[in-house]
Protein backbone atom coordinates (compact mmCIF):
# COMPACT_ATOMS: atom_id res chain seq x y z
CA UNK A 1 0.00 0.00 0.00
CA UNK A 2 1.43 3.29 -1.06
CA UNK A 3 1.77 5.87 2.03
CA UNK A 4 -0.93 8.78 0.27
CA UNK A 5 -3.19 5.66 0.61
CA UNK A 6 -2.27 4.39 3.84
CA UNK A 7 -2.39 8.16 5.18
CA UNK A 8 -5.94 8.43 3.20
CA UNK A 9 -7.53 4.96 4.81
CA UNK A 10 -5.76 6.08 8.22
CA UNK A 11 -7.56 9.58 8.41
CA UNK A 12 -11.02 8.68 7.07
CA UNK A 13 -11.59 5.36 8.58
CA UNK A 14 -11.95 7.21 12.19
CA UNK A 15 -13.44 9.92 10.89
CA UNK A 16 -16.15 7.83 9.03
CA UNK A 17 -16.59 5.46 12.23
CA UNK A 18 -16.79 8.68 14.07
CA UNK A 19 -20.09 9.69 12.40
CA UNK A 20 -21.93 6.65 11.92
CA UNK A 21 -21.24 6.00 15.93
CA UNK A 22 -22.59 9.42 16.44
CA UNK A 23 -25.61 8.95 13.81
CA UNK A 24 -26.90 5.63 16.10
CA UNK A 25 -25.99 7.00 19.33
CA UNK A 26 -28.23 10.21 18.64
CA UNK A 27 -31.42 7.74 18.37
CA UNK A 28 -33.79 7.86 20.78
CA UNK A 29 -34.48 4.07 21.08
CA UNK A 30 -34.85 1.68 23.31
CA UNK A 31 -30.73 0.64 24.42
CA UNK A 32 -30.76 -2.62 23.44
CA UNK A 33 -31.80 -1.61 19.88
CA UNK A 34 -28.94 0.81 19.81
CA UNK A 35 -26.52 -2.16 21.19
CA UNK A 36 -27.33 -4.32 18.84
CA UNK A 37 -27.02 -1.83 15.74
CA UNK A 38 -23.63 -0.69 17.37
CA UNK A 39 -22.29 -3.85 17.93
CA UNK A 40 -22.56 -4.96 14.13
CA UNK A 41 -21.44 -1.77 12.93
CA UNK A 42 -18.49 -1.49 15.35
CA UNK A 43 -17.34 -4.92 14.04
CA UNK A 44 -14.83 -3.72 11.75
CA UNK A 45 -15.38 -3.65 8.40
CA UNK A 46 -12.81 -2.41 5.73
CA UNK A 47 -15.18 1.06 5.50
CA UNK A 48 -14.37 0.12 1.65
CA UNK A 49 -17.66 1.53 0.34
CA UNK A 50 -17.63 4.62 2.48
CA UNK A 51 -13.71 5.16 1.23
CA UNK A 52 -15.14 5.33 -2.38
CA UNK A 53 -17.12 8.02 -1.34
CA UNK A 54 -14.37 10.10 -0.11
CA UNK A 55 -11.97 8.90 -3.15
CA UNK A 56 -14.50 10.22 -5.45
CA UNK A 57 -14.93 13.83 -3.16
CA UNK A 58 -11.35 14.01 -3.41
CA UNK A 59 -11.58 13.90 -6.95
CA UNK A 60 -13.79 16.52 -7.32
CA UNK A 61 -11.96 18.61 -4.26
CA UNK A 62 -15.49 18.05 -2.42
CA UNK A 63 -14.60 16.27 0.94
CA UNK A 64 -17.24 17.81 3.29
CA UNK A 65 -18.85 16.81 6.20
CA UNK A 66 -21.57 15.09 3.95
CA UNK A 67 -19.47 13.25 2.62
CA UNK A 68 -18.74 11.12 5.30
CA UNK A 69 -22.62 11.32 6.37
CA UNK A 70 -23.61 9.95 3.30
CA UNK A 71 -20.25 7.18 3.92
CA UNK A 72 -21.71 6.36 6.98
CA UNK A 73 -25.11 5.53 5.54
CA UNK A 74 -23.81 3.08 3.06
CA UNK A 75 -22.14 1.65 5.84
CA UNK A 76 -25.01 1.16 7.95
CA UNK A 77 -26.98 -0.27 4.87
CA UNK A 78 -24.12 -2.59 4.07
CA UNK A 79 -24.12 -3.84 7.64
CA UNK A 80 -28.24 -4.39 8.10
CA UNK A 81 -27.95 -6.08 4.90
CA UNK A 82 -25.16 -8.62 6.77
CA UNK A 83 -27.31 -8.91 9.66
CA UNK A 84 -29.63 -9.95 7.64
CA UNK A 85 -27.81 -12.41 5.18
CA UNK A 86 -26.50 -14.05 8.32
CA UNK A 87 -29.74 -14.97 10.05
CA UNK A 88 -30.45 -18.76 10.49
CA UNK A 89 -32.89 -18.77 7.69
CA UNK A 90 -30.74 -16.87 5.15
CA UNK A 91 -26.68 -18.35 5.33
CA UNK A 92 -27.00 -19.01 8.87
CA UNK A 93 -23.37 -17.70 9.66
CA UNK A 94 -22.25 -17.72 13.27
CA UNK A 95 -18.86 -16.03 12.95
CA UNK A 96 -18.42 -12.69 10.84
CA UNK A 97 -15.41 -10.63 10.96
CA UNK A 98 -13.69 -12.71 13.18
CA UNK A 99 -16.81 -12.48 16.29
CA UNK A 100 -20.18 -13.95 16.49
CA UNK A 101 -22.81 -12.62 14.60
CA UNK A 102 -25.59 -10.67 15.70
CA UNK A 103 -28.35 -13.03 16.23
CA UNK A 104 -25.66 -15.02 18.18
CA UNK A 105 -25.29 -12.24 20.35
CA UNK A 106 -28.80 -10.21 20.65
CA UNK A 107 -31.44 -13.31 19.35
CA UNK A 108 -32.80 -13.46 16.14
CA UNK A 109 -35.65 -11.26 17.23
CA UNK A 110 -33.37 -8.10 17.59
CA UNK A 111 -30.93 -8.58 15.06
CA UNK A 112 -33.70 -8.59 12.48
CA UNK A 113 -35.53 -5.58 13.97
CA UNK A 114 -31.29 -3.95 14.49
CA UNK A 115 -31.29 -4.38 10.78
CA UNK A 116 -34.68 -3.12 9.61
CA UNK A 117 -33.77 -0.19 12.08
CA UNK A 118 -30.82 0.70 10.09
CA UNK A 119 -32.27 -0.27 6.84
CA UNK A 120 -35.02 3.13 7.96
CA UNK A 121 -32.21 5.04 9.53
CA UNK A 122 -29.98 5.45 6.59
CA UNK A 123 -32.88 7.03 4.62
CA UNK A 124 -33.68 9.70 7.28
CA UNK A 125 -30.14 10.49 8.19
CA UNK A 126 -29.74 11.15 4.04
CA UNK A 127 -32.96 13.60 4.80
CA UNK A 128 -31.46 15.63 7.22
CA UNK A 129 -27.90 16.60 6.21
CA UNK A 130 -27.51 20.28 6.22
CA UNK A 131 -25.59 21.80 3.70
CA UNK A 132 -27.07 19.61 0.91
CA UNK A 133 -30.17 21.21 -1.34
CA UNK A 134 -33.50 19.32 -0.86
CA UNK A 135 -32.87 18.73 -4.50
CA UNK A 136 -29.28 16.74 -4.05
CA UNK A 137 -31.07 14.83 -1.14
CA UNK A 138 -34.28 13.32 -2.70
CA UNK A 139 -31.42 11.96 -5.98
CA UNK A 140 -29.48 10.82 -3.64
CA UNK A 141 -32.19 8.75 -1.63
CA UNK A 142 -33.89 7.46 -5.11
CA UNK A 143 -30.23 6.14 -5.97
CA UNK A 144 -29.87 4.44 -2.58
CA UNK A 145 -33.34 3.11 -2.68
CA UNK A 146 -32.68 1.46 -5.78
CA UNK A 147 -28.98 0.14 -5.50
CA UNK A 148 -30.40 -1.29 -1.66
CA UNK A 149 -33.91 -2.91 -2.71
CA UNK A 150 -35.72 -5.04 -4.61
CA UNK A 151 -33.78 -3.87 -8.21
CA UNK A 152 -30.53 -4.33 -6.30
CA UNK A 153 -29.21 -5.62 -3.09
CA UNK A 154 -32.15 -7.33 -1.95
CA UNK A 155 -32.56 -8.63 -5.66
CA UNK A 156 -29.30 -9.43 -5.91
CA UNK A 157 -29.49 -11.66 -2.69
CA UNK A 158 -32.58 -13.50 -4.02
CA UNK A 159 -30.98 -14.59 -7.11
CA UNK A 160 -28.40 -15.84 -5.25
CA UNK A 161 -30.34 -17.74 -3.04
CA UNK A 162 -31.62 -19.07 -6.30
CA UNK A 163 -28.87 -19.88 -7.38
CA UNK A 164 -27.71 -22.00 -4.55
CA UNK A 165 -30.00 -24.87 -5.92
CA UNK A 166 -28.20 -25.04 -9.21
CA UNK A 167 -24.79 -24.17 -11.14
CA UNK A 168 -25.29 -21.38 -12.26
CA UNK A 169 -23.89 -19.98 -15.52
CA UNK A 170 -21.53 -16.91 -16.25
CA UNK A 171 -23.89 -14.36 -16.93
CA UNK A 172 -26.16 -15.13 -14.42
CA UNK A 173 -23.31 -15.13 -12.15
CA UNK A 174 -22.19 -11.58 -12.86
CA UNK A 175 -25.68 -10.47 -12.98
CA UNK A 176 -26.24 -11.68 -8.93
CA UNK A 177 -22.93 -10.01 -8.18
CA UNK A 178 -24.27 -7.01 -10.14
CA UNK A 179 -27.07 -6.56 -7.81
CA UNK A 180 -26.06 -8.29 -4.54
CA UNK A 181 -22.73 -6.03 -4.26
CA UNK A 182 -21.92 -4.03 -7.44
CA UNK A 183 -25.06 -1.89 -6.22
CA UNK A 184 -24.32 -0.69 -3.56
CA UNK A 185 -20.74 -0.29 -4.45
CA UNK A 186 -22.04 1.61 -7.59
CA UNK A 187 -23.92 4.04 -5.25
CA UNK A 188 -20.74 4.52 -3.11
CA UNK A 189 -19.11 5.93 -6.25
CA UNK A 190 -22.03 7.64 -7.94
CA UNK A 191 -23.06 9.35 -4.64
CA UNK A 192 -19.86 11.00 -4.17
CA UNK A 193 -20.58 12.65 -7.64
CA UNK A 194 -23.71 13.74 -7.01
CA UNK A 195 -22.44 15.85 -4.14
CA UNK A 196 -20.27 17.08 -6.25
CA UNK A 197 -22.28 18.09 -8.92
CA UNK A 198 -20.30 16.33 -11.66
CA UNK A 199 -21.32 16.35 -15.19
CA UNK A 200 -23.43 13.57 -16.85
CA UNK A 201 -20.09 12.40 -18.59
CA UNK A 202 -17.73 12.51 -15.60
CA UNK A 203 -20.86 10.31 -13.41
CA UNK A 204 -20.99 8.10 -16.90
CA UNK A 205 -17.74 6.98 -16.29
CA UNK A 206 -17.32 6.70 -12.92
CA UNK A 207 -20.59 4.11 -13.36
CA UNK A 208 -18.44 2.48 -15.79
CA UNK A 209 -15.67 2.47 -13.24
CA UNK A 210 -17.81 1.28 -10.48
CA UNK A 211 -19.11 -1.73 -12.74
CA UNK A 212 -15.69 -3.48 -13.26
CA UNK A 213 -13.99 -2.66 -10.04
CA UNK A 214 -17.29 -4.00 -8.39
CA UNK A 215 -16.61 -7.62 -10.58
CA UNK A 216 -13.12 -7.41 -9.89
CA UNK A 217 -13.82 -7.42 -6.34
CA UNK A 218 -16.18 -9.75 -6.05
CA UNK A 219 -13.77 -12.23 -8.16
CA UNK A 220 -11.03 -11.89 -5.57
CA UNK A 221 -13.89 -12.33 -3.16
CA UNK A 222 -14.35 -15.74 -4.36
CA UNK A 223 -10.86 -16.54 -4.72
CA UNK A 224 -9.82 -15.38 -1.15
CA UNK A 225 -12.48 -18.05 0.01
CA UNK A 226 -9.93 -20.98 -1.57
CA UNK A 227 -6.84 -18.87 -0.73
CA UNK A 228 -7.33 -17.35 2.46
CA UNK A 229 -7.53 -18.96 5.87
CA UNK A 230 -10.43 -18.38 8.30
CA UNK A 231 -8.15 -16.83 10.53
CA UNK A 232 -7.04 -13.68 7.92
CA UNK A 233 -10.52 -13.51 6.55
CA UNK A 234 -12.82 -13.14 9.96
CA UNK A 235 -15.43 -15.88 8.46
CA UNK A 236 -15.50 -19.12 7.68
CA UNK A 237 -13.22 -20.04 4.67
CA UNK A 238 -13.77 -22.89 2.14
CA UNK A 239 -17.25 -22.41 2.42
CA UNK A 240 -17.75 -22.03 -1.15
CA UNK A 241 -16.65 -25.25 -2.32
CA UNK A 242 -18.41 -27.22 0.95
CA UNK A 243 -21.27 -26.09 0.14
CA UNK A 244 -20.63 -26.12 -4.20
CA UNK A 245 -21.53 -22.71 -4.58
CA UNK A 246 -21.63 -21.23 -7.93
CA UNK A 247 -18.37 -18.78 -8.15
CA UNK A 248 -16.11 -17.49 -10.45
CA UNK A 249 -13.48 -19.92 -9.85
CA UNK A 250 -15.74 -22.73 -10.13
CA UNK A 251 -16.91 -21.73 -13.47
CA UNK A 252 -14.01 -20.71 -14.85
CA UNK A 253 -10.82 -22.58 -12.64
CA UNK A 254 -8.71 -20.86 -10.22
CA UNK A 255 -6.12 -18.96 -12.70
CA UNK A 256 -9.34 -18.23 -15.08
CA UNK A 257 -10.74 -16.25 -12.07
CA UNK A 258 -7.76 -14.43 -11.51
CA UNK A 259 -7.45 -13.64 -15.51
CA UNK A 260 -10.79 -12.28 -15.11
CA UNK A 261 -10.03 -10.17 -12.08
CA UNK A 262 -7.14 -8.80 -13.92
CA UNK A 263 -9.51 -8.08 -16.87
CA UNK A 264 -11.99 -6.24 -15.17
CA UNK A 265 -9.21 -4.17 -13.13
CA UNK A 266 -7.67 -3.05 -16.03
CA UNK A 267 -10.82 -1.80 -17.72
CA UNK A 268 -11.90 -0.24 -14.30
CA UNK A 269 -8.83 2.28 -14.38
CA UNK A 270 -9.00 2.80 -18.18
CA UNK A 271 -12.10 4.31 -17.54
CA UNK A 272 -10.90 6.37 -14.54
CA UNK A 273 -7.97 7.80 -17.24
CA UNK A 274 -10.75 9.20 -19.01
CA UNK A 275 -11.29 11.98 -16.50
CA UNK A 276 -9.64 15.26 -15.42
CA UNK A 277 -8.46 15.61 -12.26
CA UNK A 278 -5.89 13.49 -9.68
CA UNK A 279 -7.60 9.78 -10.08
CA UNK A 280 -4.41 8.58 -7.83
CA UNK A 281 -6.49 7.75 -4.83
CA UNK A 282 -9.37 5.91 -6.32
CA UNK A 283 -6.84 4.06 -8.70
CA UNK A 284 -4.80 3.27 -5.70
CA UNK A 285 -8.22 2.34 -3.71
CA UNK A 286 -9.23 0.21 -6.48
CA UNK A 287 -5.78 -1.98 -6.70
CA UNK A 288 -5.79 -2.10 -2.85
CA UNK A 289 -9.18 -3.91 -2.92
CA UNK A 290 -8.31 -6.54 -6.13
CA UNK A 291 -4.97 -7.11 -3.90
CA UNK A 292 -6.52 -7.29 -0.65
CA UNK A 293 -5.87 -10.44 1.64
CA UNK A 294 -8.73 -10.48 3.49
CA UNK B 1 -71.64 3.08 9.00
CA UNK B 2 -72.58 6.72 7.26
CA UNK B 3 -73.33 6.08 3.19
CA UNK B 4 -70.69 8.92 3.39
CA UNK B 5 -67.94 7.33 4.62
CA UNK B 6 -69.10 4.06 2.88
CA UNK B 7 -68.73 5.29 -0.37
CA UNK B 8 -65.41 7.04 0.53
CA UNK B 9 -63.92 3.57 1.67
CA UNK B 10 -65.17 2.22 -1.85
CA UNK B 11 -63.80 4.67 -3.82
CA UNK B 12 -60.35 5.31 -2.50
CA UNK B 13 -59.36 1.55 -1.18
CA UNK B 14 -59.83 0.60 -4.85
CA UNK B 15 -57.81 3.20 -5.98
CA UNK B 16 -55.38 3.33 -3.36
CA UNK B 17 -55.02 -0.76 -4.33
CA UNK B 18 -54.29 -0.21 -7.38
CA UNK B 19 -51.79 2.38 -6.44
CA UNK B 20 -49.90 -0.53 -4.53
CA UNK B 21 -49.93 -2.90 -7.00
CA UNK B 22 -49.07 -0.70 -9.53
CA UNK B 23 -45.76 0.60 -7.97
CA UNK B 24 -44.89 -3.46 -6.96
CA UNK B 25 -45.42 -4.50 -10.67
CA UNK B 26 -43.08 -1.45 -11.72
CA UNK B 27 -40.09 -2.95 -9.79
CA UNK B 28 -37.93 -4.76 -11.64
CA UNK B 29 -36.63 -7.28 -9.76
CA UNK B 30 -36.91 -11.06 -9.51
CA UNK B 31 -40.30 -12.50 -9.90
CA UNK B 32 -40.25 -14.63 -7.11
CA UNK B 33 -39.14 -11.71 -5.03
CA UNK B 34 -42.09 -9.79 -6.31
CA UNK B 35 -44.71 -12.09 -5.90
CA UNK B 36 -44.05 -12.52 -2.49
CA UNK B 37 -44.08 -8.63 -1.90
CA UNK B 38 -47.63 -8.45 -4.22
CA UNK B 39 -48.87 -11.78 -1.77
CA UNK B 40 -48.67 -9.82 2.10
CA UNK B 41 -49.67 -6.30 0.46
CA UNK B 42 -52.79 -7.70 -1.78
CA UNK B 43 -53.95 -10.09 1.71
CA UNK B 44 -56.60 -7.52 2.29
CA UNK B 45 -56.04 -5.38 5.10
CA UNK B 46 -58.03 -2.36 6.08
CA UNK B 47 -56.27 0.85 4.72
CA UNK B 48 -56.95 2.28 7.89
CA UNK B 49 -53.50 4.10 7.38
CA UNK B 50 -53.95 5.96 3.62
CA UNK B 51 -57.49 6.59 4.24
CA UNK B 52 -56.30 8.73 7.20
CA UNK B 53 -54.44 10.64 4.14
CA UNK B 54 -56.87 11.06 2.05
CA UNK B 55 -59.45 11.70 4.69
CA UNK B 56 -56.90 14.50 5.91
CA UNK B 57 -55.74 15.87 2.16
CA UNK B 58 -59.90 15.92 1.83
CA UNK B 59 -60.06 18.24 4.80
CA UNK B 60 -57.67 20.80 3.41
CA UNK B 61 -59.15 20.31 -0.28
CA UNK B 62 -56.07 18.98 -1.52
CA UNK B 63 -56.61 15.00 -2.73
CA UNK B 64 -54.46 13.77 -5.85
CA UNK B 65 -52.64 11.13 -7.13
CA UNK B 66 -49.31 12.15 -4.47
CA UNK B 67 -52.18 11.74 -1.66
CA UNK B 68 -52.49 7.70 -3.26
CA UNK B 69 -48.97 7.34 -3.51
CA UNK B 70 -48.12 8.41 0.01
CA UNK B 71 -50.84 6.35 1.46
CA UNK B 72 -49.32 3.27 -0.34
CA UNK B 73 -45.88 3.68 1.16
CA UNK B 74 -47.93 3.34 4.10
CA UNK B 75 -49.44 0.59 3.66
CA UNK B 76 -46.19 -0.82 2.34
CA UNK B 77 -44.28 0.10 5.23
CA UNK B 78 -47.28 -1.28 7.68
CA UNK B 79 -47.29 -4.68 5.73
CA UNK B 80 -43.65 -5.39 5.83
CA UNK B 81 -43.58 -5.05 9.67
CA UNK B 82 -45.87 -7.54 9.67
CA UNK B 83 -43.83 -10.02 7.08
CA UNK B 84 -41.27 -9.21 9.87
CA UNK B 85 -43.35 -9.76 12.99
CA UNK B 86 -45.28 -13.07 11.72
CA UNK B 87 -41.40 -14.63 11.33
CA UNK B 88 -41.29 -17.59 14.05
CA UNK B 89 -38.55 -15.60 15.35
CA UNK B 90 -40.54 -12.46 16.51
CA UNK B 91 -44.69 -13.53 16.91
CA UNK B 92 -44.41 -16.64 14.87
CA UNK B 93 -47.92 -16.20 13.33
CA UNK B 94 -49.42 -18.95 10.79
CA UNK B 95 -52.14 -17.28 10.11
CA UNK B 96 -52.63 -13.51 9.01
CA UNK B 97 -55.67 -11.55 7.53
CA UNK B 98 -57.20 -15.32 7.50
CA UNK B 99 -54.37 -16.33 5.12
CA UNK B 100 -51.28 -18.05 5.75
CA UNK B 101 -48.18 -15.57 6.41
CA UNK B 102 -45.66 -14.56 3.48
CA UNK B 103 -43.33 -17.22 5.12
CA UNK B 104 -45.43 -20.34 5.53
CA UNK B 105 -45.79 -19.46 1.46
CA UNK B 106 -42.44 -18.26 0.34
CA UNK B 107 -40.27 -19.60 3.49
CA UNK B 108 -38.52 -17.63 5.67
CA UNK B 109 -35.22 -16.07 4.20
CA UNK B 110 -37.80 -14.99 1.39
CA UNK B 111 -40.86 -13.32 3.64
CA UNK B 112 -37.49 -11.49 5.29
CA UNK B 113 -36.37 -10.04 2.04
CA UNK B 114 -39.58 -9.21 0.50
CA UNK B 115 -40.16 -7.27 3.86
CA UNK B 116 -36.63 -5.44 3.71
CA UNK B 117 -37.66 -4.61 -0.22
CA UNK B 118 -40.65 -3.27 1.01
CA UNK B 119 -38.96 -1.36 3.13
CA UNK B 120 -36.51 0.39 1.16
CA UNK B 121 -38.82 0.37 -1.69
CA UNK B 122 -41.03 2.79 0.00
CA UNK B 123 -38.76 6.04 0.49
CA UNK B 124 -37.83 5.45 -3.14
CA UNK B 125 -41.46 5.72 -4.18
CA UNK B 126 -41.42 8.82 -1.98
CA UNK B 127 -38.32 10.36 -3.68
CA UNK B 128 -40.04 9.56 -6.89
CA UNK B 129 -43.09 11.29 -6.89
CA UNK B 130 -44.11 14.12 -9.35
CA UNK B 131 -46.23 16.81 -8.19
CA UNK B 132 -44.45 16.97 -4.81
CA UNK B 133 -41.59 19.72 -4.11
CA UNK B 134 -37.90 18.16 -3.32
CA UNK B 135 -38.38 19.98 0.20
CA UNK B 136 -41.84 18.65 0.88
CA UNK B 137 -40.16 14.93 -0.07
CA UNK B 138 -37.15 15.35 1.89
CA UNK B 139 -39.80 16.14 5.42
CA UNK B 140 -41.82 13.28 4.29
CA UNK B 141 -38.70 11.17 4.08
CA UNK B 142 -37.53 12.34 6.90
CA UNK B 143 -41.07 11.77 9.29
CA UNK B 144 -41.54 8.26 7.69
CA UNK B 145 -37.88 7.27 8.78
CA UNK B 146 -38.56 8.43 12.33
CA UNK B 147 -42.02 7.03 12.38
CA UNK B 148 -40.63 3.45 11.13
CA UNK B 149 -37.84 3.00 12.52
CA UNK B 150 -35.59 2.67 15.69
CA UNK B 151 -37.32 5.56 17.02
CA UNK B 152 -40.77 4.74 16.16
CA UNK B 153 -42.12 1.29 15.03
CA UNK B 154 -39.15 -1.06 14.95
CA UNK B 155 -38.38 0.33 18.54
CA UNK B 156 -41.85 0.18 19.72
CA UNK B 157 -41.91 -3.88 18.87
CA UNK B 158 -38.45 -3.93 20.95
CA UNK B 159 -39.97 -2.36 23.97
CA UNK B 160 -43.48 -4.96 23.20
CA UNK B 161 -40.94 -8.31 23.24
CA UNK B 162 -38.98 -6.96 26.31
CA UNK B 163 -42.50 -6.58 27.57
CA UNK B 164 -43.63 -10.19 27.00
CA UNK B 165 -41.27 -11.35 29.51
CA UNK B 166 -43.23 -9.42 32.54
CA UNK B 167 -46.33 -7.33 33.20
CA UNK B 168 -46.24 -3.58 32.02
CA UNK B 169 -48.00 -0.65 33.64
CA UNK B 170 -49.86 1.56 31.95
CA UNK B 171 -46.96 3.98 31.35
CA UNK B 172 -45.05 1.48 29.55
CA UNK B 173 -47.47 -0.15 27.66
CA UNK B 174 -48.69 3.47 26.27
CA UNK B 175 -45.31 3.90 25.15
CA UNK B 176 -45.13 0.45 23.37
CA UNK B 177 -48.67 1.70 21.48
CA UNK B 178 -47.11 4.76 21.17
CA UNK B 179 -44.19 3.64 19.25
CA UNK B 180 -45.60 0.59 17.91
CA UNK B 181 -48.60 1.16 16.34
CA UNK B 182 -49.14 4.77 16.87
CA UNK B 183 -46.37 6.44 14.95
CA UNK B 184 -47.15 5.03 11.57
CA UNK B 185 -51.05 5.96 12.18
CA UNK B 186 -49.40 9.55 13.33
CA UNK B 187 -47.65 9.97 10.09
CA UNK B 188 -50.86 9.13 8.29
CA UNK B 189 -52.29 12.16 9.09
CA UNK B 190 -49.16 14.25 9.56
CA UNK B 191 -48.27 13.40 5.82
CA UNK B 192 -51.63 14.41 4.90
CA UNK B 193 -50.83 17.62 6.07
CA UNK B 194 -47.47 17.85 4.79
CA UNK B 195 -48.83 17.20 1.48
CA UNK B 196 -51.35 20.15 1.41
CA UNK B 197 -48.97 22.47 2.95
CA UNK B 198 -51.20 22.84 6.55
CA UNK B 199 -50.21 25.72 9.08
CA UNK B 200 -48.37 24.55 12.20
CA UNK B 201 -51.53 24.93 14.31
CA UNK B 202 -53.23 22.56 12.39
CA UNK B 203 -50.05 20.06 12.02
CA UNK B 204 -50.11 20.10 15.72
CA UNK B 205 -53.79 19.92 15.81
CA UNK B 206 -53.99 16.41 13.76
CA UNK B 207 -50.96 15.31 15.62
CA UNK B 208 -52.90 15.66 18.88
CA UNK B 209 -55.67 14.21 16.94
CA UNK B 210 -53.36 11.17 16.00
CA UNK B 211 -52.01 10.42 19.19
CA UNK B 212 -55.15 9.86 21.02
CA UNK B 213 -56.89 8.22 18.05
CA UNK B 214 -54.24 6.09 18.14
CA UNK B 215 -54.40 4.40 21.50
CA UNK B 216 -58.20 4.75 20.69
CA UNK B 217 -57.50 2.19 17.67
CA UNK B 218 -54.96 0.18 20.09
CA UNK B 219 -57.29 -0.34 22.49
CA UNK B 220 -59.82 -1.75 20.35
CA UNK B 221 -57.47 -3.98 19.44
CA UNK B 222 -56.82 -5.63 22.73
CA UNK B 223 -61.00 -5.67 23.29
CA UNK B 224 -61.41 -7.65 19.92
CA UNK B 225 -58.73 -10.06 20.99
CA UNK B 226 -61.10 -11.03 23.63
CA UNK B 227 -64.82 -10.58 22.19
CA UNK B 228 -64.02 -11.32 18.67
CA UNK B 229 -63.64 -14.96 16.80
CA UNK B 230 -61.05 -15.61 15.07
CA UNK B 231 -62.89 -15.94 11.82
CA UNK B 232 -63.76 -12.58 12.51
CA UNK B 233 -60.34 -11.22 13.06
CA UNK B 234 -58.35 -13.73 10.52
CA UNK B 235 -55.99 -14.36 13.49
CA UNK B 236 -55.77 -16.12 15.84
CA UNK B 237 -58.31 -14.71 18.86
CA UNK B 238 -57.95 -15.42 22.54
CA UNK B 239 -53.65 -15.05 21.61
CA UNK B 240 -53.55 -12.15 24.46
CA UNK B 241 -54.60 -14.15 26.95
CA UNK B 242 -53.46 -17.42 26.75
CA UNK B 243 -49.42 -15.68 26.35
CA UNK B 244 -50.11 -14.04 29.51
CA UNK B 245 -49.58 -10.34 27.59
CA UNK B 246 -49.52 -7.06 28.45
CA UNK B 247 -52.80 -5.25 27.58
CA UNK B 248 -55.61 -2.73 28.50
CA UNK B 249 -58.22 -5.11 29.31
CA UNK B 250 -55.45 -7.21 31.70
CA UNK B 251 -54.51 -4.18 33.48
CA UNK B 252 -57.75 -2.39 33.29
CA UNK B 253 -60.60 -4.83 33.11
CA UNK B 254 -62.71 -4.62 30.10
CA UNK B 255 -65.17 -2.47 31.64
CA UNK B 256 -62.30 -0.43 32.47
CA UNK B 257 -60.09 -0.32 28.69
CA UNK B 258 -63.74 0.76 27.50
CA UNK B 259 -63.88 3.02 29.31
CA UNK B 260 -60.12 4.34 28.27
CA UNK B 261 -61.03 3.96 24.92
CA UNK B 262 -63.88 6.64 25.13
CA UNK B 263 -61.97 8.74 26.55
CA UNK B 264 -59.56 8.76 24.15
CA UNK B 265 -61.85 9.00 21.20
CA UNK B 266 -63.89 11.82 22.77
CA UNK B 267 -60.18 13.82 23.23
CA UNK B 268 -59.27 12.85 19.73
CA UNK B 269 -62.71 14.43 18.26
CA UNK B 270 -62.44 17.34 20.64
CA UNK B 271 -59.08 17.86 18.66
CA UNK B 272 -60.74 17.82 15.54
CA UNK B 273 -63.25 20.32 16.16
CA UNK B 274 -60.93 22.79 16.53
CA UNK B 275 -59.72 22.54 13.03
CA UNK B 276 -61.76 24.63 10.07
CA UNK B 277 -63.10 22.92 7.45
CA UNK B 278 -65.12 19.90 7.17
CA UNK B 279 -63.78 17.96 10.00
CA UNK B 280 -66.97 15.12 8.99
CA UNK B 281 -64.66 12.51 7.12
CA UNK B 282 -61.91 11.94 9.67
CA UNK B 283 -64.99 12.05 12.29
CA UNK B 284 -66.44 9.52 10.74
CA UNK B 285 -63.14 7.51 9.85
CA UNK B 286 -62.11 7.99 13.73
CA UNK B 287 -65.55 6.14 14.87
CA UNK B 288 -65.19 3.51 12.45
CA UNK B 289 -61.84 2.53 13.69
CA UNK B 290 -62.89 2.30 17.30
CA UNK B 291 -66.51 0.74 16.48
CA UNK B 292 -64.68 -1.78 14.21
CA UNK B 293 -65.18 -5.38 14.93
CA UNK B 294 -62.16 -6.63 13.29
Amino acid sequence: MTTTLKQFMETNISKIDHEIYEIVENVQAPEQLKEAMHYSLKAGGKRIRPLFVLAVSALFNNIKKESYTVGAVIEMIHTYSLIHDDLPSMDDDDLRRGKPTNHVVFGEALATLAGDALNTLSFGVLARMDDVTPAVKVELINLLSVAAGAEGMVGGQVLDIDGEARQLNLEELEKVHENKTGALLRFSIESGAVLANATEEERKILVEFAHHIGLAFQIQDDILDIEGTSEQLGKTAGKDIASQKSTYPALLTLEGAKRKLREHYEIAIASLEKLNGDITLLKELAQYIVLRNK
